[in-house]
């Protein structure tokens, strides 16, 4: 199968260059009828375009997408679905230098070592622009969730940067989309916002931790032993740029636990099993629960920075390398809607495997 | 695909439960003409194999492996390997309540809702038992790779242990295999068993975190975007049971550092690029670079222990349960030969896969 | 994906040499709460056993089934289902000259020039045994299908051998079973005898060609472009041992056709259309329209023959070389349960991946 | 995976409607390096592009394939290549009866029942243009071979017309690309003209056999048992739209046969072995022999007929309809440079695949 393809029944395969002409995605495996419209997808591609923020990368994309199959009238039809983003600000410059050069903590030097060849432009194909294409394939999962599972709720927000926490008992859902940090807190936005003027001032950048909570997932969902939940939610983040750990439930604090502790306790609920805590983060043996789906994971800081590091190029020569350009200073930021986007098409791609398999029906308890 | 099958090119697909007559693994597009026999196997096995120490369940597993196919004459055929451990110690006992019960932590209550049905002797398929069956597929790996990738090697430790942490100033390879902690630092041994000893005898177990190491690994493995080397690295460990966190190098704690900081800042060396520091672990852009591949994970503490826990049974009773049986007090221990296995078959699925696409040839510096 | 594993979400991974000890199949991703038992498996296999007439090969196999995993209780749990056949007939011998020839027609030739090395031992991976392994997983299919689509039949039977071709005027499905043909002609049955001796009196053997019908089936199965039911159906029947053709409706007649001849012109019956001819053989751009499911293979005649042929052998040297052994004088015969169980699985791995998508609705008419 | 992906290591998923903006095949897991452009995929459109001849549809499209993605400076990176043609030609006329009504022959019944909402103009996702896309992927694998296997040739030819067969007699290569049949014998092509013509004048249409021939293909491609080279050859013709039948060598012709007949024996040539006959068609085992490989299908006539059929409506109410429009008499003509692309994505997968695997070493002979 396409290296390049994510899923099992309901997939997407992206396609692409920063600097290229377009890049899309073509998403396969969607139930016919659903109602889909570029306004609709549009929708989660604005909470990621570059240029939103003094936060994120001056670079101007509409990143307006365009849908060129599988929609008819309106709705889908059941065929492919080619979502393509046209890339309008590919600012000529004189890539020089960088066209030689492998910048720190940045792919070219793997890219070069594996192909020997690689279209340095923008970072070429290992670009963080490539996500572009998987909130637009997210978007399509959201819009088959709100038919299938319509209490489904997906939620990214920040939790870290750098040297600052998010205080979870001032969580607030509502701030999230109030700030630009994702950040359920109003009241951290200004200090959120000191540190990080201070790292750009700095000429340097900084790391981050997001969290997608799920709530509604129905229970069941996940194929143990290689296709687990948590298995497909680990890979999912992972394959995200810049992405350097991912968590689910406890996560790395699970290593300081004891089985008293951790043990989620079940009593029984109006409506089923009711967990009396969620160190799981909502999955057991790679299956839903039903509980909140708790997923994290860090995001390193951006390694183009204007502060000069030490580095080589291509004829192996050692020198300083500046990396100049319209740069996040914390890419962490704009994670959170491709997380968001990443969470909906593995629970929507295993809510299609479980039907697939079981039909949808549940094995019943009282 | 199965979705009992892990890799690529080079995959296997496990089967079996914990309590039936036999499990194994069905490994296939292994390369041809590669020594194996089941002794090689073996000393994989024999390293993960339960009642080895006192920290161990006290289960008798003999964890014989058999070759039924894919090899003649002491070597592969380039035909599906089947490996087969039959289990001998299903030690007859009265399954009543835990028939009915859905253990806290446990995947009981998950199976339950998705199947409806659910082998409950053991765990059945949700049991760790599984883990034989991709040790013993991951021995294969390692015979491939010893022909394929001469230099390379794999090393698991723990790294942490509840409270305990390694002192990685201690870091001394020659240890692991010399302590029922896989521990590189022999110093710190008895403390390591007086703590789990504590534990034990509390009733209580405890999580743990594991760090694989792979040395010598060539450059350019990995297939961006979705079959990047990191995730293919943390689905498989996210993949083994109760595993909860995966990190590539600085892992979450990246999220804290600068970009200034986190840059691996490259010099040119006699044999080609030579990192300053390795806060990347050893993957950029999804690619290997060369450098040591560092992948750490948590492990949750066993869910199996003898203080009574609430919970509620199939007819939606509420209940409380105590899990009698021989269970690991810190089930993290014996992930490590497990990691090791899934990270050979990693890495072997990728250096084939890449030598599918690039044919193994490399892009030169200088 | 494994490149021994068929399917999609319905999978089995076959493994196993001829004259290894065990030869068997993983099935994967079965719907759970499916009665299954050893017997109702059997009964398959018993349908292909060898030696169980004079037209076929005289190696007394047992054939018999055991189910590893994946059962409990006499239900399919939705966990991998091993089903092991152990070789019992492995009859010791001096493989000297086939060790060293190429059979002609055989694939020994092939997998040398491949792999460097084979289990020339009765064609190791490359025998027809392998299909004992595929026959039963077409049982547990067939198990499946009896709870899911309880109205759809699959029968096969021959249609050709050699000169002989069955006479459709005739046709009587109930003669099927009734004789070593799978002939559904009992009157014919003398004459295919008779020729079928005369065959093997000179020391030759004969092809055949075999079709199934799957009746009953629902329309909507099939995913356009590349999972088509026929397109699958045709991988099916190729990837059986020495398959040189398959057909679907009117197959290779279709070129001498007119599109006046070919439609199948549409009325409406009282549970929704009715065709009026079956030229498609039940299958319209790839998706089953409701109609009869038409299928058709040629298969070659059996390699091993006791007329001297002319071949090399490793070292190169020419040389004549006669088969010995204990061979099916017409392979086809034997062909038709093989060509049922793959036709099974096809049909339930797509009635899965239906459901995956679409959930099983129909878009209705009137 | 995708539904509408082929392929194993080297990839192509197509996507795209008939009458949509655009249609196109992201092309994945193509070696690094390979010199391509715009041009050189073109010749290959240009063989197959409607309205080039009397004989096929006067439907008017450049089928100009941009290069959006993959290649750098002339040359692949080895990420994906998304090829995509804008339709120019999308005759604006009104669909009412055909978006009602079912014809007969045709995917829309099929599509109605599956999906419940299909694209009705033109076919949607059913139609032929979705070739296009196959042709311009199969360009990529030729650019491919012609680095990787430089002595390959592929060379589809038509060999039956409805009642015209090819006579092999005359045989003759460098005909093919002289007439609008790609027929290798010139002598026979105004024959086959007066004969179209008149199938054409009689508003009726006609099916076709086409044939593929792969020469200079390496042995010991294709991997037993489910990714056969045959069985994925049978799988690629069969996914072709109107496809009813695929055989390779002797084909449907085999069951005829005798095993003295059908032997193909083997001497000692130059360069190895050398065989006196090729009724395998150039596989073994479904692995490749070094011997050319030979694949057939038959393309049903043309279901688009000025010639009123029988057929319903959504309503369920029974109308006589007549397809209008711009369609070829015989679709088969374009089906052979659809073939090569086909057999050309084939013969590459395997190659890599089988380089993965085996690092492309060979079995000795003498």
């Amino acid at each position: 199968m396409s290296v390049n393809t994510f899923g099992r029944v309901f997939t997407f395969t992206t396609w692409g260059e920063s600097h290229g002409p377009a890049l899309g995605a073509t998403v396969d495996g969607c139930p016919p009828g659903v109602a889909l419209d570029e306004g609709w997808i549009q929708q989660f591609l604005d909470r990621r375009r570059p240029g939103s923020s003094k936060f994120t990368t001056q670079r101007q994309e509409a990143d307006r997408v365009r849908i060129l199959s599988g929609v008819f009238e309106g709705k889908t039809t059941g065929t492919p679905i080619q979502l393509m983003i046209e890339n309008t600000d590919q600012r000529s410059k004189d890539y020089g230098e960088i066209a030689q050069a492998f910048r720190p903590g940045h792919a070219d030097i793997a890219y070069h070592l594996k192909y020997g060849i690689r279209d340095y432009r923008g970072g070429g194909r290992s670009s963080a622009r490539e996500t572009a294409a998987r909130v637009a394939a997210g978007g399509v999962a959201q819009a088959v969730l709100r038919d299938l599972a319509p209490g489904l709720r997906i939620t990214g927000y920040m939790v870290q940067m750098g040297e600052l926490h998010l205080d979870r008992a001032n969580f607030d859902a509502a701030a999230i989309d109030a700030n630009p940090f994702f950040l359920p807190d109003a009241a951290a936005v200004p200090a959120w916002e000191d540190y990080l003027n201070a790292i750009r001032k700095a000429q340097d950048s900084v790391g981050a931790a997001v969290e997608v909570l799920v709530q509604g997932c129905p229970a069941g969902l996940g194929a143990p032993v290689y296709a687990k939940l948590d298995t497909d939610l680990a890979a999912a983040m992972m394959s995200i740029n810049a992405v350097k750990g991912v968590e689910i439930g406890e996560g790395m604090a699970a290593a300081a636990l004891t089985g008293t502790a951790n043990a989620d306790e079940i009593r029984m609920g109006n409506e089923g099993p009711r967990f009396l805590s969620n160190h799981a983060g909502g999955i057991l043996g790679g299956i839903s629960t039903g509980q909140d789906i708790v997923v994290r994971f860090a995001v390193k800081p951006t390694s183009s920075i204007l502060t000069p590091r030490r580095t080589i190029d291509r004829r192996g020569e050692e020198i300083e390398l500046i990396t100049k350009g319209r740069h996040d200073p914390c890419v962490g930021i704009r994670a959170v809607p491709i997380a968001e986007a990443m969470a909906a098409c593995v629970v929507l791609d295993h809510l299609l495997l479980d039907r697939a398999q079981t039909g949808g029906r549940r094995g019943r308890i009282g």
